[in-house]
């Protein structure tokens, strides 16, 4: 999987950061992708990438700040203009239905899609598909404010190939079901357990996405042992009052959630536009003492994980 | 003064047109503007110009859809980042005030600035400044929308600094009252008056801006000898059907339009995202055989008038 970072500016738009939003490119051939927070100016950012619209088919939302909401009205109506765009499903804090529909009334937008609201609270989403498992918690903002964890299923284990052989199991279909946790019968009448022929299963990836949030408890419960985790640090050392005054973390106090949550890899987002690039590269390294294993997002920047 | 293009696009952004925002520069050292519809992603348009959010006085909203209004929440609220920043006034159909308060209610955006929300009816808007009347008619299109007409006072006429020479008036204040309209008494009692020694008024600018339209009457009649007429163009020859049925026109009817009104000079915007940066180009030279003075505009084409 793949996390495309659209914007990585707090508040406002600079020259070289739009305001929030971050693409993941599922584990298919189809380019499907969804969007965790959509600021304005989200769709002119996507124009620049390789993703389309047709191709989202989920869109999470943290808050409801104005810098991670407003380009949703606009994405909604251009979405429209391509073709086969199929249902695409909106979760969100209570209050996002209302904000959609009546963008929506005011402008006498028509979507030619089926789009499905859900308003979301603490706890798994309605959200299990054969691939995921989606859970939320309500972080420590000025508003409501939600962090996403997602959970990808655990995939079959590896065929034992030469056990196969031995056991004079014809490659074809038959590994299909046996890797797919089958048990099947030889034509010799002799039964193979899949549970014999197929390694543990390999677990499935953790990414963890929160939106804007003081240090707190769900932050790090959500981001356990994530192999992505995503975090906002809106100000770096020295504005650590100001931080606890807006709700927001310091780049220090995000690393130290991602060391206590034990989380492989942190990506930290959502700059203060007072900072240069030069300068959240900076803040970044000096908070490696903390937790190593740190990036500073910036518009564009693709992580695979 | 000068008007200066922010969006060119119909419907939906591009990579080389944003959706539509018109940015008027009044003739003042101040550096205030005005800005005609606001589609999403001005305000970052805005960052690419000199025009700063806190010299922004007055908004003018065109109509609902969303290509012309998405864009003003976000706007609003970067305004108020911005030291000094006055005042803002908006004037939109009616449903503008209702869209602008549940956004912000839905993003709990609050203000450091005073706003004023204007709905507007046809005829001339409660505006009337020292240098400026705008009027206003409905044009012809799926929903309400309106075309707005600014014209500038006349100035005062040129003092006739020979005669005042003759007449024995010092350099000074008394020029500016003669100027106003004063007439003036000398030390040695004798009267000079006002329409003696200044010229005819100079006639005030007329610029015109229409939201998006079918070819209709008003639209004549807002652009009656205008010095600049800003015209949609949706559309090129050859979708005359699809420029009835969606209410817009094409290039060859704003030319049509600007010929019919006797106005001075045509900028057509609000191009289909189907037409390159070249098309355009070709189409308005096309259609100078129906109004030779005519400019296809481009996002950041500043037009001086």
């Amino acid at each position: 999987m793949k996390l495309l970072f659209l914007g990585t500016s707090a508040g406002r738009p600079t020259l070289v950061r739009n305001v929030t939003s971050i693409a993941l490119q599922l584990p298919d051939p189809h380019h499907r992708f969804w969007l965790f927070d959509v600021g304005e100016g989200t769709q002119h950012q996507l124009l620049r990438t390789k993703l389309k619209l047709n191709r989202l088919e989920r869109i999470f939302i943290t808050h409801m700040h104005g810098d991670h909401t407003y380009g949703l009205p606009g994405l909604l109506g251009s979405r429209t203009y391509y073709d086969g765009a199929g249902r695409l499903q909106i979760f969100g804090p209570p209050g996002i239905r209302s904000f959609i529909d009546h963008a929506m009334a005011a402008s006498q937008l028509h979507l030619n899609y089926d789009l499905e609201i859900t308003e979301v609270e603490e706890g798994r989403l309605p959200l299990e598909d054969d691939l995921f498992t989606v859970e939320t918690a309500e972080l420590h903002h000025r508003i409501r404010c939600f962090g996403y964890r997602i959970s990808e299923r655990p995939r079959p284990g590896r065929l034992d190939l030469a056990k196969l052989a031995q056991l004079g199991v014809p490659p074809g279909p038959l590994y299909g079901k046996l890797k797919l946790g089958e048990d099947i019968v030889l034509p010799s009448g002799e039964t193979i357990r899949s549970v014999d022929v197929v390694g543990a299963p390999v677990p499935g990836r953790i990414l963890t996405i929160l939106g804007d949030t003081a240090p707190c408890e769900a932050a790090v419960r959500l981001a356990e042992d994530a192999d992505l985790l995503v975090h906002e640090a809106t100000f770096n050392a020295g504005l650590e009052e100001k931080a606890v005054a807006y709700g927001h973390s310091t780049i220090a106090q995000a690393a130290e959630t991602a060391a206590q949550a034990k989380a492989k890899r942190l990506a930290v987002t959502h700059f203060s536009a007072r900072y240069s690039e030069e300068d959240v590269e900076r803040f970044a390294a000096e908070n490696q003492s903390i937790f190593p294993n740190i990036v500073a997002a910036r518009d564009y920047l693709e992580l695979p994980f």
